[in-house]
């Protein structure tokens, strides 16, 4: 989708967008995993109901991630998911997620990434899922499509067509969102082989590494379904809202491996 | 618990246990881990109805330990999840689930584990989880109570009290077993701060790594506890089934950071 949008860049800023990316994970890791497991996570409620935990750590890694930026791409802007918008002048913008699935950090589940996107005029060009914990880095867009790691590196292909009966769906809520979304989400699971829970935006990873069909999600924000959106399509999947249209905005996301169990997905999500 | 009814081991063999728990380890992980992430998995199903997978990598790890066990421990018995009960002489049981969470190993989640546990007439005493793709293994019983990974050595000490609207909550399934289980776990998750789902055996070990409070699960077999068992109570922790009562034979499991916590979730169980 969004590949097809993006304009051509030219091969030594492309270079450097993807440099700029690997040090934003990098520094993210830095100011991320001495808190993770430790016992002095203040957290603090941002919303007055729900639980919405924000950990100094998510914090302390988009102010590492944004001092990064200032340094090497002073005029792309930002969009932070912990301090906001800052307006560029290059039509590039940084979308950052400096811990999507602060449930799971808290929780010590290593589940959690650090999310980072380049977005362009019509949406992510560049998208980096990065896991501190497992040491796993998922990167795709500009002609990367790469997941590395401990256990070596690998290139990043989506799963080829199966049945829905045959295939692994994941959402990170058994609630999803509202009652209605909920309803969309059972007409889908109901026939998947097997319906998973709890993984946030490492689900996204697998997907684009081969290992599962679709992720359904609804209520998302921009900054968690950015990167997702690049990595995904790097590896030939399919990222878009319940209608079937652009998903970089938020809101209800449906990924999918490959056009045929997208098409599926859709046609069940829309009842 | 168990811990008091388990008769002294003289030291010698205590730690002949114990380096035996890790040579079995080792060698899961071996047999394990080639196979993890790669795609000619092939699964069969063991019930002709619902969805229960066992991997080739199930079967190689189980083999693997038993070859290993016929070797070093001869005189024991074991009882696998794969290949059931092989009587033993010396009064210790080696109880074996080569891959606790098939569902997650299939879907490229590490929160899949390698549960080995040595079982005296009373129960477990010594227990280990390991998650051969993070490389973290957990230890606990005979004097023993370790996380190692990459990331150094901790110390196994389950969470100090607190209310359970503070406590964080996880179980493998958010339908957990049947209608009847399913809400007595509802009493429970609807005073928690947090309720967490899909991390099979890793919850165990977050929860002896002061992580998390609770985990409730029903339906459990024997294989799928008794290492949790020793590796909980080694940290502090306590598991019992939904009565108050031992938990190593499986079912209905409810296992807590301390007394206080487990007294206020085993008061919701019962209603």
């Amino acid at each position: 989708m969004t590949q097809d949008l993006a304009p051509e860049l030219p091969d030594e800023l492309a270079a450097e967008l993807i440099a700029t990316a690997h040090a934003l994970a990098d520094t993210a890791r830095k100011a991320v995993l001495p808190l993770f497991r430790s016992n002095e996570l203040a957290t603090e409620n941002k919303r007055t109901e729900g639980f919405d935990p924000v950990t100094r750590a998510d914090r302390a890694a988009e102010r590492a991630m944004r001092e990064c930026l200032a340094e090497r791409r002073p005029l792309d802007g930002i969009m932070g998911e912990e301090f906001g918008a800052t307006e560029g002048r290059s039509g590039l913008t940084w979308v950052l997620d400096p811990i999507d699935g602060t449930r799971a950090f808290l929780s010590g589940t290593p589940t959690w990434g650090v999310l980072i996107a380049v977005n362009g005029a019509a949406g992510p060009i560049l998208g980096v899922i990065d896991q501190p914990y497992t040491g796993e880095r998922w990167i795709g867009g500009l002609g990367q499509a790469q997941l590395t790691g401990p256990h070596g590196d690998r290139t990043l292909v989506a799963r080829s067509s199966r049945p829905l009966c045959e295939a692994i769906l994941f959402s990170t809520f058994p609630e999803v969102g509202s009652v209605e979304e909920r309803s969309a989400f059972e007409r889908v699971a109901s026939g998947a082989q097997l319906t998973r829970y709890g993984t946030d935006c490492y689900a996204y990873g697998l997907l684009a590494a081969g290992q599962i069909d679709l992720v359904i999600e609804a209520g998302l924000h921009n900054y968690d379904v950015c990167a997702p959106i690049a990595v995904i399509e790097a590896a030939g999947g399919i990222v878009t809202n319940w209608d079937g249209g652009p998903a970089h905005e938020g809101g209800r996301v449906l990924a999918a491996a490959n056009p045929e169990i997208h098409a599926e997905a859709l046609a069940r999500l829309r009842g």
